[in-house]
């Protein structure tokens, strides 16, 4: 899996923290498919694996964001308005557990669902050798469907971990994993199975 | 409405017209909305209107196509399989109704599921001065949705229209319409709704 | 010229101030076209006229830049053993005169050359409506010539400002500017040029 | 080299067969550097060491093009005018030699001059898991260089043959291989030291 990459998708505080501004919205499908414990095992696995680990951040909210923007999308509305990720503040810091170590990549920041759009991400995987690329993080069916099905077009062979990814709703999940993924992912797995294809190759 | 232009997903005979090879497997959805009805009122009066059609064509299936390629998503292993929209063959020409007219651009044709992927339709946009895009056509939840979710990360304006779109099965209708949608696009319109607007600009 | 925005290119201390890394080297051409004076005439020129400017910076070296990629090209080698508009230092903050004031637009940082790879320069323009670019700064065969080259692609009308552009030598300006240019730039004009258009629609 | 792919640029008879219409505006620098020789030595050596050869085609001039476009570059312009490669015509047929065989891959027509802007290009690269791409063709500072740096951009590596490049003029060479190249392209060899490198791993 030399060619492999974990994207880890938005770990903010804002998302993974308790008191996080969406920690309550995401916790219900989180703990359902046991979101928190996989991600403390499955991280440390990859990085033990010399699987190279990359940060792919949200937008961080600023003052004076999408200033003259013509056409906001309903999910920046919403963002804006709650100042999602606000730099400067503990929302809008990675999640201790979850974020950045030594050696990571942090790419930049997207604008909206997509990890590849209009940021650095595809030609740092190039620039890298990596062809593959496992997702895990938040949001099912935003920022993770909308990243996967970019990085698939672009030719890379995508793998979700169907239980280090939660969403808004059990329907969210639902729509990324079993409506939507079978459709444009080369493979959905669980936790267990990435970290038995790890151990098969080490 | 004119920097809009209205964008026909794979309007081929093998997806729209009976005896094609997904006819059948579109056609519960499509009956459902009212599909076929819809794009007959729907095209000339967008036509009348002086918006600008684009025709975004499916790869057709080609002998020898995808060799070498390490990794084939699951949507291309079973259109390869069927030969779907075979070039030189009815099922890969356009629908003698719901294809290209006269004045119409057709874009180049996509490998996999969004329109804007690998092909010109983001540069013929430009050239015509367009930012906003109208999506009917086929498949709710793997071209249209991909082609709609890459144009809103690109920067356009994305309608669409609830009931000119099909799908394999009602619970991809309803992901891409009811459940992903509303997060990625800016309107969803039945034909009525865009007719009068239309109406109301002329 | 409501479509159109100001693009400066890099404007950075060690480009464009006495004492950074890179002035003395850009400085000959410099002064042949009488850069700083017409930025100084065309940059407040363009703002009375309310056309957007929109900052389009090039990557700032940090610790730890470029770790582990696999082919960086000759002018990223250079830039990392320079480390050329080092992060936090005096040479990697934006020109006080030439760099963003409000109302201004702030890209994302670009890895190479082109403003446009990489980065949200696209979806910004497109956002704001602009449909035409016009380019100022430095340096004539790389960055500009880069970022207009990606823009023509993309769909963008490209005017270069002949005499408000710099590079590292007479033959570098040449090969942007006559030999180039007027094979991808839909104009090249002076100064003068411009501010004669914009003093036409005023 | 076996992450390597050779691309042929505009391989058309306009521009590589006597008579065709740009045949006699590339001639001068194409007999300077023995383009044709060397063109014929390289090609097979590479197809015998297993190197994936791809035709990247410019766009094919048809009736109807660019209808409605805003801003046609002059590339584009005097292109249309002329009919350059012409669907249909001997002009646009790939030339004998120098075209596609059985196992090349051929990519979508560029519109204007890289073969990466608005085709497939980046895509079937990765599906190929092709990570350097090797440049000859026509014309050195208009689809070499555009192809070159664009996918430097992306994150390839690029290697141009200076002697397997031709232009409308010796400054055009020049700019693209002397003044420009160095700056973003990773190697610039001559075809016998590709040969050499192509041996030396046999």
């Amino acid at each position: 899996m030399g060619d492999s990459a974990l994207l880890i998708i938005d770990p903010y505080n804002d998302f993974m923290s308790k008191g996080g501004k969406l920690y309550d919205r995401t916790k219900e499908t989180a703990e359902a498919v046991g979101f928190y414990d996989n991600m403390r095992k499955l991280i440390p696995a990859v990085r033990a694996a010399h699987i190279q680990v990359i940060i792919v951040p949200h937008h961080r909210w600023r003052e004076g964001d999408y200033k003259g923007w013509k056409h906001m999308n309903p999910s920046q509305i919403l963002s804006n308005k709650a100042q999602n990720f606000a730099a400067g503040t503990w929302g809008g810091e990675f999640h201790p557990e979850f974020g950045p170590q030594e050696g990571d990549i942090i790419v930049l920041e997207h604008w909206s669902q997509s990890g590849f759009a209009n940021t650095d991400l595809d030609s740092q995987l190039k620039q890298l050798g990596i062809q593959k690329i496992i997702l895990v993080g938040m949001v099912a069916n935003t920022c993770i469907e909308a990243t996967a099905r970019f990085g698939m077009e672009l030719g890379y062979h995508v793998t979700l971990i169907r239980d280090a990814i939660a969403a808004f709703s059990h329907e969210g999940l639902h729509a990324a994993l079993e409506v939507d993924g079978p459709l444009f992912a080369h493979a959905i797995l669980t936790t267990n199975e990435l970290l038995d294809l790890l151990s098969a190759e080490s």
